[in-house]
């Protein structure tokens, strides 16, 4: 069996400076190419534990992933540590140097530390990297592949898609893991457990079933490495039992969903008008890619004290986050105006800190996504 | 020495479903109680995988902490897994029961999946979860602390805060892990190392020094788990060193900075207008929490087609990220209006994807920062 394995290579991220969404990114592409991730695990900058991981991921996996560790500076390790684990010497490269150099000729000379960009090791090629001064390495030996990218999201993303991806795919090609999730609003896990019963108590052979809370909801994941016309009716069953608290399935996202309903109502453009939530309905909604078939998300306004601007567009959603009760528990007051209305109302949501404005804006979501043709 | 160890448990971690967000909230946490984060890894929902992985943890770290599989379904396998690894029979506990119920009753009956919740080991306590249904664990066993916490974020954030946090410090006083940030914009990682020089060749002993690329900008991160004074004097000669290219230290942010530098020149309100950044600017001051001696961000409006809507505020900031060229290389094109006014400009910036959206919002903020007052 082929095993995947990532190493995040960073103080940063043990330290909690940095989020490490490189390793969510790399676990939903190698699901796509049939190389699941088995194992991640994050990495101080010091060559020796380094070398420690990449000695026993080589033990276990097939497929060993890095990010980070491959830039100028004095705590990049990468390099040195892949060197020490596979005992071979390090050696500048005549036509990476010039690379480098010629990359940095129109800003003026090299800095010196750059040089380290420009070593490999016998059994390493360099994987180029035309948006950055790290190039990866790819090292096949012992039968086991490692690939050391950039840590920077957008470099990394780019050598992935362009060098690392197409070369594992060509090694490994395998069935990919094939998934169907369906999402609901308004329920729990343990009741979207129950009401789902027997579609996740007795799953086919060979499928995988999970359930996961997230801010925008709870979401049933069916999986499967084997045949995935399994997957369709057990999306369509789940459906059913979910009713209305179900908004859709797979891409579709509850943002999305709303501005469907919205668009179906006939409204072209709506824009928003919230307080107390930091504008996590103003980012949530400006982060919904534009589509045929929803209204277009114009802007919004923070704090409804707030005396001129806006409204614009066909309609304005409001939102209003309530203060957390004696308890903690919080309240959102949802209303929405113009060619679609929605009464003020008040909804209870769960969570704190940033969490807690997310959900404000998704129980506002998911109460426009429910609106019925009354409320034109 | 005391390491702290963390396990995230989840196949949705590993699929890329999930970014673990916990991951860094408990590593910058950890840091500050003097227990660093020594290793992290991600975990699938599998039994014997994630037993393996805390007898693993119990061998090398004294702290192991855990977050998710606490829940109630049947994917829910971190109490079986830390049974296993310490051979202890897991039971259904009368009051923690009863404490489930109870919460339940607001809700109707308790689904019969939760009961699973209710359990326990010989050597396991409870901790309370007062905003979900997943008590965690607190275990204590040869010299080793196991703390089981829930995956939801705002569950383990306050577990963690009322609970897990203040046994540990109670436990393992430690000094904390003093650090200080430099940051700034418009230099890349390698002209940083060069500017500073000396400061981060030769620092004193004891201090580590760190270099990161991150999409507002490149930081330099001085730490120690010894006399945090001599820190200070290290942050000023870097920032005397960086000279304008640096905006702020430590918690200051470029939102932050852009909206200080706005305020010093009388502006109290700003209004935003973007085009193809899919919100990034938007979303990137909203999230700026308003404080005294910052200028107020009222709002904005997406795509400067807009025929309606605001302007709003003593000024615009405008922002229209250009195509990018044949080499992959962006540009963005930024402009403010009102009681201060920026002239069209063109910036480079690096990445694609999401990322090149918000280094474009960041590209501008760096451009109001810098604004002299003749621009008044």
């Amino acid at each position: 069996m082929t095993n995947a394995e990532l190493l995040s290579v960073g103080a940063e991220l043990l330290l909690g400076e940095t989020v490490d969404t490189n390793a969510a990114f790399l676990g939903a592409e190698l699901a796509t190419i049939g190389l699941p991730l088995r194992h991640a695990r994050m990495l101080p900058d010091d060559r020796s534990i380094i070398r420690d991981a990449f000695i026993e991921a080589r033990e276990r996996s097939t497929v060993v992933l890095a990010t980070g560790g491959l830039g100028p500076t004095h705590d990049d390790l990468t390099r040195e540590a892949i060197a020490d684990a596979l005992a071979e010497p390090l050696h500048e490269d005549p036509a990476l140097l010039a690379e480098l150099e010629e990359r940095f000729r129109a800003f003026g000379r090299m800095p010196s530390s750059n040089r380290r960009q420009a070593t490999l090791i016998p059994s390493a090629q360099a994987l180029p990297n035309p948006i950055g001064s790290a190039p990866g390495w790819w090292v096949e030996s012992d039968g086991v592949v490692i690939a050391a990218m950039p840590g920077v999201p957008s470099e990394m993303r780019r050598m992935w898609a362009e060098q690392v991806r197409p070369r594992l795919e060509a090694l490994f090609a395998r069935p990919p893991l094939a998934t169907r999730t369906v999402k609901a609003f308004g329920i729990g896990e343990s009741a979207m457990a129950e009401r789902l019963g027997a579609i996740i108590a007795e799953p086919p052979d060979g499928v995988d079933v999970g359930i996961y809370a997230r801010d925008d909801g709870v979401h049933v994941r069916f999986s499967t490495l084997g045949d995935a016309s399994v997957l369709d009716p057990l999306a369509n069953r789940a459906l059913a039992a979910l009713g209305e608290d179900a908004y859709g399935t797979d891409e579709t996202d509850l943002p999305g969903a709303a501005l469907a309903r919205l668009a179906e109502l006939g409204v072209a453009e709506l824009s928003s008008w919230e307080s107390d939530t930091d504008g996590a309905l103003l980012a949530v909604l400006a982060a919904t890619p534009l589509r045929d078939g929803i209204t277009r998300y114009l802007g919004g306004v923070l704090d409804l004290g707030t005396p001129s601007g806006p409204p614009i567009g066909d309609a304005v959603l409001q939102v209003s986050l309530l203060p957390q009760d004696a308890h903690g528990r919080s309240r959102v007051r949802v209303a929405m105006s113009g060619a679609v209305s929605i009464p003020p109302t008040e909804l209870r949501i769960h969570g704190s800190g940033p969490q807690r404005l997310r959900r404000a804006a998704f129980a506002a979501l998911d109460a426009v996504r429910r609106v019925s043709s009354s409320g034109r």
